[in-house]
């Protein structure tokens, strides 16, 4: 990718966060009212000190991961397993509440232009977030002109709003205007600035992307995405300080009805075009933001899937079907948040920055620990710089973690902590899964009678040295001879010519066969062993009476019982299984058949076989 | 059962329509102001006698058909397979709303007494219908004194009501009060006055229910059926013809906020325990009402599959999932039109009168026609009886469906049409399927080779005749001898332990063998080469390499090239499947086995084989 397409594309997560970053900031000052909002200087200043510290260690990650240093990558090889499993499961709930946060942030843009949508939030956000998984499922990708659009139209939007918002303060010499009087319910202390700074960081939100899709620019790789994300740092830096400059020299105050971005833009721009445009364009890269989530979720799935964490089925990205189920998962999970939160994107802010920051801080850490391993040339200034940006993603982790546990963040706590349990219980299972299954030497327990002989001829070898066949058993087939080493058992429902056709295959295959036939009563029995004489081709027939109509369980019964009888005898059972020319018409069909495959699956050695009839 | 348990048991779903038909008859006539009221009389009065008709109609239904004669049957039986058909959709409609219109009826009958309740009329409703159906699919059955007590208790709380409003009306000389000035939107009209009548007539619904169930009566079973038939007809007229009486006597006017029977209790009882327990009492009716849908939806249904209409699934009431697919079905579909309609009665009463009188008048139909052919003693006054039922029923089914056409009746029809199409094709699909299935003698193709031979000895007959084993093919599988007719092929994903039992499984079919494998590129198919060459026992091999990921397509391709080169073999595909202890990690194994044995089942000549590989 070109630097102007990739910066776009990568940024669009991260740029679009200035649209709720510094509302999230003020609705927290906001609290303590004037006083509080006086202090939207210094927030704003130390998140801005918090962009380059995090800015300036992900360009160490670039330069030590050119492969794609995501949080899991890093963390898991510097800090250990548990250690990269919480990352992973920061950074699932990092995508999912990218989700969530964007689209209620671009619904709030689309209802401050058109209040009357307002009350529709829920719905309209949950048919966004559909319309998403379709799209994503019909596989449109991220990528071109069309997705680079929005980006660079928001950032034009927000230079305008910034330039025309700075030449109308100039005007008036840059003297903010009186502040109303503003309802109080908090005074300004430690815990309301931290909280401030936590809510206000998620500005920045997405940041990592670039360090995640080295291997997507051109060569040298990491040096062209270092230098976009210079680039996107200095653009975030100065759409987010333009931003809250304005806010404090216009004197907007959040409110639940309009967005602050909202707001700005009607004050400089009044109703008219422009003002739509803004709000079109803050629409449409946070839906873009979204959207990237559905790239990232399904790639951090499959890393887990290779490392035996989650099912394997996620693993192949390229598998329609496994993608598709995580697409699903991510889109359906999002939508319960956004709907538990009513689509509100403030109540939404601290999940989201305990789960950005959790990851940021352990990739960082990880980082700390590369460069102390590692040592080579300029190693304790990358060092510095990562664990600058590792202590402040801790505090800002730590804060919103604490300050907003009772409102929604222990919600991340239990998700983390049972990811852990989930996925390394998922792990040992693949472990003692391989440990079952691996081939050793003289320890494979293959019958005697395939065991390399002369084969009787070119072409396919027939196993040989076998006994000769089975004898004995009356035609009850309740003794078994010894001898026999394998059973064909085929149940028959009724005498039609399915069950003919598999009882037809079941003789071919030259093993003992039993028929199997359960009756719902003795006359029932009486009468189908007639017709047996006149059809069964004088095939031994079992005839089990179920008077309480059930079917499955006396078969398995019949079946276990046999088992155990002559544990060395393999038990194939043989099934007519009905195929319809249309699917539909299946369900008009029995599942005797797929019941019964179920029922026997826990069963040792029983083997089960369909033998398909189609009808026309 | 004892006719005085059979009463409560089996008239619940009759006696509790008092509580909303004389409601719903008032509702419409108010429309037309008090010179609307004034004609409640002669309204009522003109229900009573259809009621008197109608159940005089079901004595002779009762005589003709001691086994039971629903709706579905009778029509079916005198007038042929589609009137039976329109009967069943009729049947099943009334059902659905039974629970529907007897849910919303109960809930009114809470959020009557406790109006703070109202707003969650929905959710209450819906609630309910969830408690009914886990209910139901743990196996509460509608016997004993459980479900007499609610029954009994509605009775004596009505003529309680009733009694209590008479003595109190006597006290002012019978004279009622003047009527408050009420808005008029209609005109007294004939249309006005039918559609009234339709209405009020929901206060039969549930009256077959005995002519259904006569075999549960003690011996003699038809005429205890009709004794306690005769007796529901008369505490049902008495209870209905007092309420109206009661209603205008008091000048009650129907209301959103509060049921009739409501505003009846607080105005004799006060609001202390007297009216309690006449809306506790009311509801519990309801809710057993409700509970009678629970058994007869599953047997008409289980009566259609009988009849080939329905999927056979259905058709044994004592198979667990079939009976609570049937629950699923109609507690889904009932709380769907609860909610579509908001939980009021009022809004379901048309759509009620439109299913239940259209199954009472091809009923009563089948039975003119029933007589007429049978012609023994007494069959003219029967069929006077069962004519005059069935021109009366037809009557409100016609003012229901045409004068509430547009606001709902259109969804009866269009719900009838589609049932019977939808049956009428299950049926042709069952019909095509026994014609194929059918045994002919001399055209079952049952191989030679297991026609009937002389034994090899005591015990299971072996199968005899075969030719010498194939020869000829090359290892890879390409040409397979003509003689060959069985060829097993053993997908590989892996080479571990679950593979080479399942390679073992088939070697010791007896039959040729071919080891097929998908490779993802020439590299991994080199290599698994050389691993079988190591563990393959000398068996043909043949490797796929499918450079895009895909492995059923391939797989499914293979299979169906080599069908067409040897149509005459009969290819057994062998798959080796995991089992998992636990259910709950059967999900972090791969699917391929079940995705192959879709993929293949349209195929033919295709037999697929799994060998379990349990994990410890």
């Amino acid at each position: 990718m070109r630097k102007l397409v990739a910066l776009p594309v990568l940024s669009a997560d991260a740029l679009s966060s200035v649209a709720y970053g510094p509302e999230a900031m003020l609705a927290v000052l906001v609290l303590a009212g004037a006083a509080g909002l006086a202090y939207s200087f210094p927030v704003g200043g130390a998140i801005v000190v918090l962009m380059l510290a995090v800015g300036l260690s992900y360009r160490q990650t670039i330069r030590a991961y050119p492969h794609g240093g995501g949080s899991y990558i890093v963390a898991g090889d510097n800090l250990g397993r548990v250690p990269g499993l919480v990352a992973a499961a920061g950074l699932l709930t990092d995508y999912i509440l990218t989700v969530a946060v964007s689209i209620a942030s671009g619904v709030a843009a689309i209802t401050s232009a058109v209040p009357s949508l307002a009350p529709e939030t829920v719905p309209i956000g949950v048919g966004v977030i559909v319309l998403l998984l379709a799209g994503n499922l019909r596989g449109i990708r991220q990528a071109g002109a069309l997705f680079a659009a929005p980006t660079y139209a928001f950032v034009t939007a927000m230079f305008a709003l910034v330039a025309a918002g700075l030449a109308d303060a100039a005007g008036r010499d840059f003297q903010p205007p009186p502040v109303p009087p503003l309802p109080i319910t908090e005074t300004v202390g430690l815990l309301l600035i931290m909280r401030a700074f936590s809510s206000g960081a998620t500005a920045m939100t997405g940041i990592e992307a670039i360090s995640n899709a080295v291997p997507a620019f051109r060569s040298v790789e990491w040096r062209n995405a270092r230098t976009t994300l210079t680039w996107m740092v200095a653009l975030l830096i100065t759409m987010f300080a333009g931003i809250v400059a304005l806010i404090r020299l216009t004197g907007v105050v959040p409110t639940a009805q309009e967005t602050v971005l909202s707001q700005l833009a009607r004050l400089s721009f009044g109703p008219g075009w422009m003002y739509a445009f803004i709000q079109t364009a803050t629409a449409a890269v946070l839906l873009l933001a979204a959207n990237t989530a559905y790239n990232d979720f399904p790639r951090v799935l499959s890393l887990l899937a290779r490392d035996g964490y989650a099912p394997r089925a996620f693993m192949r990205l390229g598998d329609r079907l496994a993608y598709s189920n995580g697409l699903v998962l991510l889109s359906f999970t999002a939508a319960l948040v956004f709907v538990a939160f009513d689509g509100r994107t403030g109540a939404l802010i601290p999940l989201y920055a305990v789960g950005v920051f959790l990851a940021f801080t352990l990739s960082q850490t990880g980082m700390v620990v590369h460069w102390w391993r590692l040592r080579d040339r300029h190693w304790r200034k990358s060092m510095v710089f990562n664990a600058i940006g590792a202590v402040l993603s801790a505090v800002v982790f730590l804060t919103a973690g604490i300050s907003k546990f009772t409102s929604g963040a222990w919600v991340a706590i239990v998700a983390v902590a049972l990811f852990l349990v989930v996925t390394t219980r998922i792990r040992r299972h693949y472990e003692s899964a391989r440990t079952a299954l691996r081939l050793r030497p003289h320890a494979v327990e293959l019958p005697a009678h395939i065991a390399p002989s002369p084969s009787p001829g070119p072409g396919y070898p027939a196993p040989a040295g076998r006994r000769p066949r089975g004898t004995g058993a009356d035609q009850e087939g309740e003794e078994l001879p010894e001898e026999v080493r394998h059973l064909a058992i085929v149940a028959i429902a009724t005498l039609d010519l399915a069950s003919m056709r598999t009882l037809a295959y079941a003789a071919s295959l030259q093993q003992p066969v039993l028929a199997l036939h359960i009756s719902l009563s003795e006359d029932e029995a009486h009468r189908f062993r007639d017709y047996w004489t006149l059809w069964g081709e004088h095939l031994p027939l079992e005839i089990l009476v179920s008077p309480y109509r059930a079917v499955i369980a006396p078969l398995v019964h019949y079946l276990e019982a046999l088992h155990h009888q002559h544990p060395d005898v393999t038990l194939t059972v043989v099934l007519p299984e009905i195929v319809t020319r249309h699917r539909r018409h299946q369900i008009l069909h029995s599942r005797t058949a797929t019941r019964l495959r179920h029922a026997l699956r826990p069963l040792p050695k029983i083997v089960v076989t369909s033998v398909p009839f189609h009808l026309p």
